[in-house]
């Protein structure tokens, strides 16, 4: 398979989710259905999508390895490994927000190479390969690229809910906002999306796992930026899921010295 | 003048802010122009939506008065006054999430009798009129009317940002996120136009000026739900700006004996 056939199969796998989820964005209208853990919108909305990705995808690329949040990891000894979060952002979808995302990653060992960040409400879409410039669609404008803020003093930092960071890392969350520009909340994977339509710096973030992570590194460093552990280290499947991203690389140490 | 004569020039002004406001959106590219704060993006488009606006009504409506952010006070003897907030959610717009807004709010005395939620970019359209169902327009579906939630404990409450709460209203505020089902944060006043779509429950926040709130108690009032301060009384221009909205009408006193 080509590259082109592994981008065309991550946009196919990404269009099906959001066939798949779209019916159910705001169509709960009970509390007691938005509720339930095991039959919400949300849970169908979500296992749903994730078996047709997982369909498309298996389609496609009948060698490659998948891993979803909901269906577990299968083909494990493949080279080629798919990663996939159907909604991300499960609050954002819950409360109407229409900025939640589908991600589907492509893994070479533990090496993100290929990422999509959609929106399926909105109709935006990330797509971030490996060594190439980020492309960016959607009826809102924004142009793929970060934007240069070598000052920390200057930048814009986002964090989707300050309930992600625990007792021992919310100090070291708060040492760098201290020191940012400005902090705004809410996001999710659409909050690295915007660091790579340069609207946003820095984004710190706990509690990621590698379906929440994995399709952000190429879109992001694909426009320019930096995605690290709290430590600056290329983040692992098996590390802490402390994730910061840098739109500047020139931030990187800066806000690294501050998480640490 | 009659009263469908005053939604169409809610509308009309709506509609000129969004002309104005939609060309800055994400079209600042450069930390530098963005952090300005006379020059800025946001700004310009702030102030010149609301001398749009203020420039529609007046030709619409030359006997009422207009209230808005940035200009002040025209015509402070006349009964019906327009209150106008262009740029709902600076941080949002800043930072490229659709989800800020425009607030048109036409009161008699104290009491607004109209109000408008507009998001220029989505195309969404919250319309409230006293003792009417609010309306509701928009690409990403979603019915107009609270919904039923008895129950605090399976509330979800939402907030802008941590930051809107004084060291006085914190633990306020936490004593009522201690009992809900679930928070989220981000919003402004979209997070009142999805309340009023019943997909959230409680939004409780501070720091609110009459033209944040203003033109959101008809929004919600029409689709079923109440709007007051932390102590369950009629939001006043004079207030400290706490503002407490529920869909379901049950959830009032409950929010109050927490955040009282």
């Amino acid at each position: 398979m080509t590259e082109a056939a592994w981008i065309a199969a991550a946009e196919a796998a990404a269009d099906v989710a959001g066939a798949v989820i779209r019916p159910f964005f705001r169509a709960a209208h009970g509390i007691d259905a938005a509720l339930k853990e095991d039959r919400s919108p949300v849970t169908i909305a979500d296992r749903t999508a994730e078996l047709a990705m997982r369909a498309v995808l298996a389609e496609r690329c009948p060698d490659h390895g998948i891993l979803g949040e909901e269906f577990g990891l299968q083909r494990p000894e493949a080279r080629l490994r798919w990663v996939l979060d159907p909604i991300d952002g499960t609050r954002a979808f819950i409360t109407g927000r229409p900025i939640f995302g589908t991600l589907v990653a492509l893994l070479e060992g533990d090496r993100p190479i290929l990422g999509v960040i959609d929106q399926p409400v909105t109709g935006e879409r990330w797509v971030g390969v490996a060594d190439q410039p980020t492309r960016f669609r959607g009826p809102f404008g924004g142009r793929p690229g970060c934007r240069a803020c070598p000052d920390l003093g200057a930048a814009e930092l986002s964090c989707t809910s300050p309930a992600m960071l625990n007792a021992e890392e919310t100090p070291r969350w708060r040492r760098l906002a201290d020191r940012v520009g400005r902090v705004s909340w809410g996001g999710d994977c659409y909050a690295y999306g915007l660091l790579a339509l340069g609207q946003l710096d820095i984004v710190a973030e706990s509690e990621m796992k590698p379906w929440d992570w994995a399709a952000i590194v190429p879109v992001v460093e694909g426009a320019g930026g930096r995605v690290t552990d709290w430590q600056g280290r290329p983040l692992r499947a098996d590390g802490p899921g402390q994730v910061l991203a840098v739109g500047d690389p020139a931030l990187l140490d800066q806000a690294v010295a501050l998480l640490r």
